[in-house]
């Protein structure tokens, strides 16, 4: 199509749904006396009028041949009908330029391109080797065996998935029902709705505290209140009262098992003792659950959602332990709550993309996802004592690391003598990637050191990134 | 699993990550004292301390046996460690209720509930029976025959998408790049983001407005200068100037083609007048183009992106004319602002369902989607002209619509003597839903009516509704 686009002009009918040919006649007229007609533009063809007024052929070339009488127009043969070059051409005195946006700056780093090559050493994520993808994708296909089932979508999730959730959260000591669920993209949209919505508008957050929740909650203009965590020691339970009875927040939000990025968990008493805060200051609780199915035992440790009941909003998702690229997380929330949570995702995004909420669905449904579970953390629990024992064998005097029990990663604190990014730049060289975090921290950060991920990279790679690691740190 | 959930505990090691027995019966020894273990409580397994500190087994019960000894613990046989039974349970003087949480209130209506059995007559959506279920499916078939490739995430969408829809679009007279795309879900999402960080915190819209907008842009704080827009008469220009001088806004938010809910699309002079204003006044662009390639004629309607240049922000999406439940939209910004958008859309929810984005990816690229869109084209004009022809055939006196050329709804509007509600009470005791919309207008609204959709509904069953809605109307 080589043609120019032609001119969009509105046809205005004496009665409105029925077009004459006069209508159209006027309706240019009208545009060419305004001038807004330049010589040489290309009036729409006949048989789009004709398709857009509703109206026969003929009656849309009887007002063009008018409008050609009048030397309004002129039509070239096989190439269409066009202004008539009468007048001289608008001038149009400024370029039709628009005003380029001014946004707001947002706090968000980029996200960790991850190479073949390099040991990414501070990575969240699961070895992508030990996950189900043709689990995954058989689930798929079923899902596609009926794919019309599919076309249209539920704005709070594919329902049959809900209930799924619903009943393993039961039987993990939650009181939860279907209508309690809301199916969002991973945790991160879960964690937004929550942050739109809450009052008063400040948050409490750990202290490191999971920088893409910070960078979010800053966005979402609520103030913060930072408690220190000290993964190395108990709660610093007096400091925490301190801070939160003096700008008592609208949330608590914590992440209770394998902490990001510090890999620690709370112990019960320090659930309950948040749970009692709750009640005596009266700020609500936001549990991010990422971690504590990646436990290799059996047992379950209560989460504050199955101690403090069903107003503690509970956040948990897929999508590190199965498959990132599926994006499916969900919040649970009490019915006195959950419309409006609801009302906040459907402005945000609508609805969630139906075929992956349903291949998810099946997943669950045929027990894949436990035995994957179950595979995973035999897997994990390999990776972590091999790490243990390197950190151990190779880690020079003076450095201390975490003892998660679980998870993908424990905190490695190095010496304050150390350059921290000198020593990102050295290893990065070596091909081994660490993220020391500064965005994790609110003021001067009381750890100096960075995630180490053993879920993410084989035992035999990762002991060659911790010896590169022990070299340089012995160097420093 | 009837045993009930052991208790958490912190272990201080004196060596951070060197554990002795010592420092486990220290640790129980101090909560013990602190009065955090209750009696008969159950302390974690042998073999989960073993796995969560890695230590060996010896270790763990060379620690519990001392504790047993101090008569802190009590081993029973076959049924685990648990606190001894000394001291009188701890007394909780409140029960662990977390605090609810208090939520701002978010307008936004529910959605509509689509049945098999009424005529949806207000329905924007494309009739499912049109949508190309099975060519979908081939693609996501296709995609997963490979499901490692797709296992991470691109945080701004899958890179090969981003290519195909910047030449789709560069096809159309943008000037576009890859990267100057990014996926989102839905237009929503992209509405979203824009929404989060512009500034100044108000934005233009059009009134009537697509009431799931007004609502986002109300939940994310921004004024509101509404623009009145008559569907049935041209742009009230020095209206629209005045209300824009009064209160320059960061964003004016249009839908440019076939606007939901009156069906109007705006002429080429009326788009090059919004530009003008967009410089003299100094407020930048986000134009909606959900609808102009529902258009049946292979000529395309200039955009206002293509009009007014790249720092125009363009927001489409393949929901309505592709699949709803696919959920993928995507904003096109000029480089100087694509970075702030996609942290923003970093923060709201991290990165989108890679599957689902390389299945539509194939989609566009073996040709599926133009011949769907060909096909979709013809049948909706197939439908457009037979609701016309009722319409005119059916309507009484009084009753006016709006002729938009294409899309999937235009606007009727009824006389003033009509009680709307009633009209939809009435209708749907008949199986016939209508949605007046009254949240689509800021103030009194200046029309009278509903949007009425020829895509959902196969002519047979809307000139039946149209029939309902006649004798309703000469009723009234």
């Amino acid at each position: 199509m080589s043609r120019p686009p032609y001119l969009r002009l509105h046809i205005r009918c004496e009665t409105p749904g029925r077009v004459h040919a006069n209508d159209i006649v006027a309706s240019v007229v009208r545009e060419h006396e305004r001038g807004a007609l330049p010589a040489g533009a290309r009036m729409a063809p006949v048989r789009v009028l004709e398709h857009q007024l509703g109206v026969s052929k003929n009656t849309v070339q009887a007002a063009y041949d008018e409008l050609a009488a009048r030397g309004i127009l002129a039509a070239r043969s096989r190439e269409g009908v066009f202004v008539a070059d009468r007048r001289e051409p608008l001038s149009v005195a400024a370029p039709l330029t628009a005003t380029p946006p001014t946004l707001r700056s947002v706090e968000c780093g980029l996200p960790e391109r991850f190479t073949e090559a390099d040991v990414h050493l501070s990575s969240v994520f699961v070895d992508p080797a030990l996950l189900p993808h043709e689990r995954v994708a058989d689930c798929f296909r079923s899902v596609l065996g009926n794919p019309r089932r599919h076309a249209l979508y539920d704005v709070q999730g594919y329902g049959p998935l809900r209930e799924l959730i619903a009943q393993r959260l039961r039987l993990r000591g939650m009181n939860v029902e279907t209508d309690d669920i809301i199916v969002t993209c991973g945790s991160q949209q879960a964690l937004d709705i929550a942050a739109r919505v809450i009052e008063p508008r400040a948050i409490a957050t750990e202290n490191p505290v999971y920088s893409l929740a910070r960078g979010l909650f800053e966005m979402q203009g609520l103030r913060t209140v930072a408690l220190p965590l000290d993964p190395f020691g108990p709660l610093d339970v007096e400091e925490w009262r301190r801070r939160l009875m003096a700008e008592p927040p609208g949330l608590l939000y914590a992440i209770t098992s394998f902490q990001n990025p510090t890999g620690r968990s709370y112990s019960t008493t320090e659930l309950e003792t948040i749970l009692r805060m709750s009640r005596e200051i009266g700020f609500a609780l936001l549990e991010d659950d990422w971690g504590s199915d990646m436990l290799s035992e059996a047992d379950y440790r209560p989460t504050l959602r199955a101690l403090g009941g069903e107003h503690v909003l509970y956040v948990n998702s897929f999508t590190k332990k199965l498959m990132p690229s599926l994006r499916i997380g969900f919040i649970a929330a009490h019915k006195s709550v959950a419309p409006t949570l609801l009302g906040a995702k459907r402005l945000a995004a609508v609805g969630g993309p139906t075929v992956v909420e349903a291949a998810l669905c099946e997943l669950l449904d045929r027990g894949y996802y436990d035995t994957h579970l179950a595979r995973l953390q035999t897997e994990l629990d390999l990776r972590y004592h091999a790490c243990l024992e390197s950190l151990r064998e190779l880690m020079p005097e003076g450095v201390r690391w975490t003892l998660p029990g679980g998870g993908p990663i424990l905190w490695l604190d190095v010496p304050r003598s150390v350059d921290l990014d000198q020593l990102a730049a050295r290893l990065a060289e070596e091909g081994v990637r660490i993220q020391p975090r500064p965005r994790a921290f609110y003021g001067t950060p009381h750890l100096h050191g960075f995630p180490v991920g053993y879920a993410f990279t084989s035992p035999l790679r990762l002991r060659g990134a911790l010896e590169a690691l022990a070299r340089e740190l012995s160097r420093a």
